[in-house]
């Protein structure tokens, strides 16, 4: 997938615009786009990085091939001045970053891109798919992975997603969230992440008998050896069947799938016929349309399960499959120096935040738990605290849509969660590989609270604007209603 | 897209069956899988069929790299004899299949695929990801099109799809649906389905003001100029400079778009403001999280609109974004002839029909209109009627699932809705343009009553079995019971 050119993956009008940029002699205007999202999916209180990759990977290949250029000259509409300008393109935009496996909350800028304008611009569409899709499935993972409570859970989805790269990526975003492995060869091949698999009903049904199937399995594969019980009748005749092979195969690992019916009772049931043949060892997998809710209920149940394997709830986010971050302009620079931008909206929560900027998340030293972001102006550089009467420093943050609602934070470490990515241009961060990606998500989930990690009605994380960018801010929305 | 080597875009099971396979001797059986689904999305009617095309590309490319084979090498449980076979593999299997475009149903086998086992099978989780994408797609964008009642529905939605693939084919799968163009400009390079765009709101923010803005566009783009018209205020600000422009500029084709806010009001107050001004020939679009539902009311509410740019709930299907179309083992064929093979389940709906097909569509002479589709065991050949009493040739068919309900059809057509796509591998089949599928499409959801079509509970479209099908199913079942 890294391989295919993805330059003209675009809105046609991130075209239409930039040679319009060039046409009207504002191509070289330095911009400052930010991409932040609004809503958490199932309204969670987290959501988790995603896409970072993918986007550097875009980044660095950008390139107008000939036939993107005979393409675009067929249209009529394209000055011949842009069309040899993208012929010689050379991304050089700064971009900044929060990290994949970052936990992050709406507003906040998780991705700057800082350049000409006409670059700046036209890799919109692009950076907000990978961006939304990838963040989209690490947070449904995660979400799952946590209602597992410590069990394995597979991403099993390939077939119900939406096409390869949902499919492949997908499947990287979900081992971010937490999965073990994928189902996807394809994926294991180029990423290492591990995929695993046993066989299909086809595979039973092809051989004259379950217990023949079964045997033929385990002569093939003794290292590992799970069967799929649900083909015929779960308890009746696949659960007794296996028992039967364990016995006389005694393959090195074994277990069982449930791929249908009430998995709670039968799994519940299979692990007291596996125990009392005298194989507790056998593990249990549980197939079946199975998300972050019926996993915590059927544990809650008393289910016997040792890992998930969860297909097209998770490669679709199924049960809210949009991720919404957008890409607005915030800031113009030129020789007069800095601009910053503002989305007006009647709505509030619409309303963007304008200038440069900075994330900062403040860390409480004594439980490590992170006790809200700060969104800054970046030229106020890191955000200091007071010494109060006590002779103790504090910080205090105050919420954007009720600013009398404080909150004093002290004995904290404070943190600048984005890292730059390009510096014009020029790639100068050090990949992670995805294990380490993983392991970071993890680590940084265990510094965000539980209310805040809870699927119902979770407590909403601080996400606040210094004081200065609230001033900045209201001061702008004030001048355009003078207007 | 197209070059990319989706070989091992695979579950790994596919891979560890196909080695048992050979290993077992079974390699060579020939088998017959069927793809069908078990529900329309969203409780619709009908589906749309999607996928082909992209599904032989898929099977003309199927090669398995060095690349490839070391990684299964290096797996540890190949054998070097299967290994071997995959260095050389050739696609060698029969496929039939509905056309894209084709209104489908609930049960009916889609696609069959017939070849060595080891073919057969693995072949499952790619064939099953196209298709069901991409009829999802096709499906979700014939609902809204529907919706729109002629109004032209542009695919918007690159930047919220499930990554690249999604994007591209989603997008083609929308225009079989009936949109009739994308924002995204690679398809357009592509497939020919045409890529329109105007521009965003940063365009408007970067100008000093919204007038000098929109008068920049027009001095760019005075063929087609569709200003955006909500960034600051629709009705005080964003339409009163428009038809400015379109006063001063007098472009070609001129129109609106807005993007937020209560869509039914302000194009209803933009719509006057315009005739008022003497442009009643500028158009209006509408574009804001939109989908069959909405545009439906809207345009009840009585909003005046053009054309609709519907994003996140098209390219994601957001209302029910997983269509669960399966891959079944429904044959085995030796030396010794057909042998059905069924997969039984506790659940009637999930009871697979067993052996070798036809699926036959029944429309009746007077209304055009398609009555029924038959499935049935392929060596009965085309279904006959009966003379009646009075001398008529009349079918009944029959409900699977209630067959003392019957149905008399006279003075009808019969067609055979599948054709042959492969013949042992080679492409028997000669690929419409995307455009004629659309075509396709239209004309054949025009032989489904509308209380199919409906959205709101639709009348059950019949897909009834075959007497010989449905006599041979219960004696399996019967079989099955007694064991």
């Amino acid at each position: 997938m890294k391989d295919i050119n993805l330059t003209l993956l675009t809105d046609f009008y991130e075209l239409t615009m930039a040679n319009g940029y060039m046409n009207s002699g504002m191509a070289d205007k330095t911009a400052y786009f930010d991409v932040f999202f609004r809503n958490i999916p199932d309204k969670g209180g987290y959501a988790i990085m995603g896409g970072l990759d993918h986007i550097i990977d875009y980044l660095e290949n950008l390139k107008f091939t000939n036939e993107d250029i005979e393409y675009l000259r067929s249209k009529k509409i394209f000055s011949e001045e842009f069309l040899d300008y993208l012929a010689d393109f050379k991304f050089e935009c700064d971009v900044w970053s929060v990290p994949e496996g970052t936990p992050i909350f709406p507003k906040e800028p998780v991705i700057t891109v800082r350049g000409p304008i006409i670059q700046a611009q036209f890799v919109e569409t692009a950076i907000l798919m990978m961006f939304n899709h990838e963040s989209l499935i690490a947070t449904k993972a995660s979400r799952i992975v946590r209602a597992a409570q410590g069990r394995a859970v597979m991403e099993f989805g390939s077939r119900r997603s939406h096409g390869a790269a949902a499919a492949m990526y997908g499947a990287r975003a979900a081992y971010i969230g937490g999965c073990i492995g994928t189902a996807c060869a394809i994926v294991d091949r180029e990423t290492g992440i591990p995929a695993l698999g046993t066989m299909a009903h086809s595979w039973v049904q092809l051989f004259p008998t379950e217990y023949e199937a079964f045997k033929a399995y385990a002569e093939n594969y003794p290292q590992n050896c799970t069967l799929l019980v649900d083909t015929y009748d779960v308890l009746k005749s696949g659960v007794p069947n296996a028992i039967k092979i364990f016995r006389e195969m005694k393959p090195e690992k074994m277990g069982i799938r449930i791929d249908s019916g009430d998995i709670a009772y039968l799994t519940k049931q299979a692990r007291k016929m596996l125990d009392n043949a005298g194989f507790p060892q056998a593990t249990i997998t549980a197939s079946n349309a199975l998300d972050e809710y019926l996993i915590r209920d059927i544990i809650l149940e008393g289910a016997k399960i040792d890992s998930f394997g969860v297909g097209e709830r998770l490669i679709t986010a199924k049960s809210d499959p949009v991720f919404g971050g957008v890409y607005k302009l915030s800031a113009i620079e030129d020789e007069d120096g800095i601009t910053p931008k503002i989305k007006i909206s009647e709505n509030v929560g619409k309303i963007t935040n304008p200038g440069v900027k900075s994330v900062y998340r403040i860390y409480a030293n004594d439980s490590g738990k992170a006790q809200g972001d700060l969104i800054t102006l970046k030229d106020e550089g890191v955000p200091q605290g007071k010494v109060n009467s006590e002779g103790v420093e504090e910080i205090e943050i105050f919420d954007e849509e009720s600013p009398w609602k404080t909150k004093v934070i002290t004995d904290y470490t404070i943190r600048d969660i984005r890292v730059q990515i390009f510096d014009r241009g020029k790639l100068v961060y050090d990949r992670p590989s995805v294990k380490e990606v993983q392991q970071y998500c993890m680590d940084q989930l265990e510094t965000i609270w539980e209310e805040t990690l809870r699927f119902e009605n979770p407590q909403t994380y601080y996400v606040d604007l210094s004081q200065k960018l609230y001033d900045l801010k209201r001061g702008m929305l004030e001048e355009h209603r003078k207007k």
